[in-house]
């Protein structure tokens, strides 16, 4: 007799309380989208928003927006939103620029606070960019700085008084490992290390408490949890403690202390707007507020609490169901230790994951070997966790993904 | 008897090839716009381009437009379309970034080919962000590199055999000044050093011939000249010749040789690609191709042309009609020597611009006592140029700029 069946998770959607979130979004009624860990969905709100933007603000406004519609303002007033997710004040972030430019920027204050220090602490195995960043810091640096790689486990023991920095990643991209902010925070502290907590996998899909656990430097993404839009804007996290300490290098007129001033030498702001560089790709930083406004009523903490169960479900479902089709967790089995995905290994995890695509089932792929499913509580649904293990099995059980077109790779994966 | 009249302009407009373009933007009949140096007009097609661009390529193909919809080429694909108007070649040219980072990229590049020389050369009265830039980058690396800040004349001088990289913007955004790229290239290259060609008052403004001038890098604004948007992603240049050379220090994942293995180490492509960091914000750069779609069928000489007759009968109309009321030529007076603007000082300047402003003729200000008024020839008319000097003279006739709401400061001008 099975332990489940698919009355018992549109029951689970009956009782939802974020439920209704999913009418904010736009999604086919059939698409099951378990990739909002790579790309958000699109807010319903959005469209207008990029319209006013484009035909108001811009077409009939023009430069006047700048004053007018608060374009100026706009990567302070968002980050303040932003804030509210991930523990920090009003003040300490900003929205702006991507991702990496940003670890760039805090990587180098850290390091610049830390001068007789020549080791970066970071995860080998992290989504590569933030390690391609500090590579390309480092060698422009010169200074004979040095990563220590370190995995999951090892990383609490690689924190020694030679530390300068720890910068890593607190949800891993592949397996959805959920690091222990407050403990590593702590330690780094305890030898004299900055921490810089990347929140890409994080903002927007668990609470986040960055002031709570004292954390030094903070920044994520806008596009995925926090459903900005393709290539949205990403975010910076400066402690009111540490600004006006050090200077991010990035030295463009936005973050000047006097920008309007046009004056020919740089002088830095000594609040969180030294992190900004200039001009921000307004029309793609005023969608990324229409993902934040859906945040402003949601509670976190039921998005984590639904997070977690679907989680679990999706890992019950897939032993119970597909157990015998040689998928293999590779995501923590305990729920506090995962972020919002669960991923699993399958030596033809490529070829699956295309069937399951070719089913409206969509989560992605990421080499060598894993097919990873990510869930965004405000518009997967329970029932979307039966329906997407029951693809699945349907595809294992019939050997759909033996089909040649779904070997075949594209440019980008 | 007057030189001009208002029938002789309408009569210029009838006879202009470029006038038909102004319908692909959308401006109010009765707006004067002069201040599309500063945030061009918004070409009709970009509503449609942001709504196909949310709702279909996000909202409807989400992850998949990578590949389906061309997101991770675009940068590349408009990038060519930019290399057309500057003088470059196929792969030479990225959409990507803001101005501020690009210059930072190819800086830091330019100072890693140069490493026994410590000078740059810049131009102390440039639109500053360069320069802040500049001296960020400076203070990062800490090898002694100064900037030899000289002006307009005296750069060639400044250009001796102790000078790494040469720095500056073509088009001076005050005084419209236009300087000489082939022979500061040349002069540059015979003392060994390097250019680097800020194109932001240039791209879109006049012809720009990179390659026949040998020019080394460069790079430019989208949201000007080529109506991109407001905060539209930036461009960059480097000359095939110097491609896989240098690496440039902003080493995101998009640089990397192979970004889809998402291996542990940088190893940077050996191509224009290199010159990328990571994701570009889609819906922004989407936008700017509407700008760039209308260069596609515009003749750059064309646009020249007129944009140096627009320039000279503003001027002849100034000089003519409102030669009593203490306005100073800041501008070149030959065109040759002028970009695609003009600016006069005048020490009300500031109220001048707001009475304008509420006339429906946007110029902008820059402090201390310039206003600026920008002539784009796709949408502005000749009748516009004899509209703005009578507005202008009515303001000062009547000394309507004394009224006390147009000495008011707003926060960003």
């Amino acid at each position: 007799m099975p332990k489940f069946s698919r009355d018992d998770f549109l029951a689970l959607d009956e009782k939802d309380d974020l439920a209704p979130f999913r009418d904010e979004f736009q999604l086919a009624k059939d698409l099951i989208y378990l990739d909002g860990n790579s790309l958000g969905a699109m807010p319903v709100a959005a469209l207008a928003k990029a319209q006013d933007v484009v035909a108001r603000e811009w077409g009939q406004d023009l430069i006047t927006s700048w004053n007018k519609n608060g374009w100026f303002h706009l990567a302070e007033k968002l980050g303040n939103k932003i804030a509210r997710l991930i523990g920090a004040d009003e003040g300490e972030v900003m929205a702006c620029d991507a991702t990496g430019l940003n670890l760039y920027k805090l990587l180098s204050m850290a390091l610049d606070m830390r001068p007789e220090r020549k080791v970066i602490v970071m995860e080998g195995s992290n989504f590569p960019t933030d390690n391609y960043m500090a590579q390309g810091l480092i060698h422009q640096r010169g200074q004979g700085h040095e990563i220590r790689f370190a995995e999951q486990d090892d990383i609490m023991a690689a924190i020694t008084e030679d530390v300068a920095v720890v910068s890593l990643t607190q949800v891993h991209y592949k397996s959805g490992y959920l690091l222990d902010m407050k403990a590593i925070t702590q330690k780094a502290h305890q030898v004299g290390a900055l921490v810089i907590w990347d929140l890409c996998h994080s903002a927007g899909a668990l609470p986040v408490a960055l002031n709570d656990c004292q954390a030094d430097f903070a920044l994520g993404c806008g596009y995925k949890y926090l459903n900005g839009g393709p290539g949205a804007p990403a975010f910076l996290y400066v402690a009111k403690r540490h600004q006006g300490k050090a200077m991010q290098p990035l030295t463009g007129w936005w973050g000047h202390a006097n920008p309007f001033a046009f004056e020919q030498d740089y002088r830095p702001a000594d609040n969180i707007w030294q992190c900004l560089t200039g001009t921000q790709p307004i029309l793609s930083l005023s969608v990324l507020g229409c993902g934040l406004d859906i945040f402003e009523r949601a509670d976190m903490g039921k998005i984590r609490v639904k997070s977690m169960k679907l989680c679990d479900y999706f890992i019950d479902l897939v032993e119970e169901y597909c157990a015998d089709f040689g998928f293999t967790l590779a995501s923590p089995r305990d729920s506090t230790k995962r972020g919002s995905q669960v991923s699993f290994t399958h030596e033809q995890g490529y070829a699956i994951m295309q069937a399951l695509i070719a089913k409206n089932i969509v989560g992605d792929f990421r080499a060598p070997d894993i097919i990873r499913f990510g869930f965004t509580p405000l518009y997967t649904r329970y029932v979307d966790v039966w329906d997407a293990v029951m693809g699945l099995r349907n595809i294992m059980e019939n050997d759909l993904w033996r089909r040649p077109e779904y070997s075949k790779r594209e440019a980008v994966t």
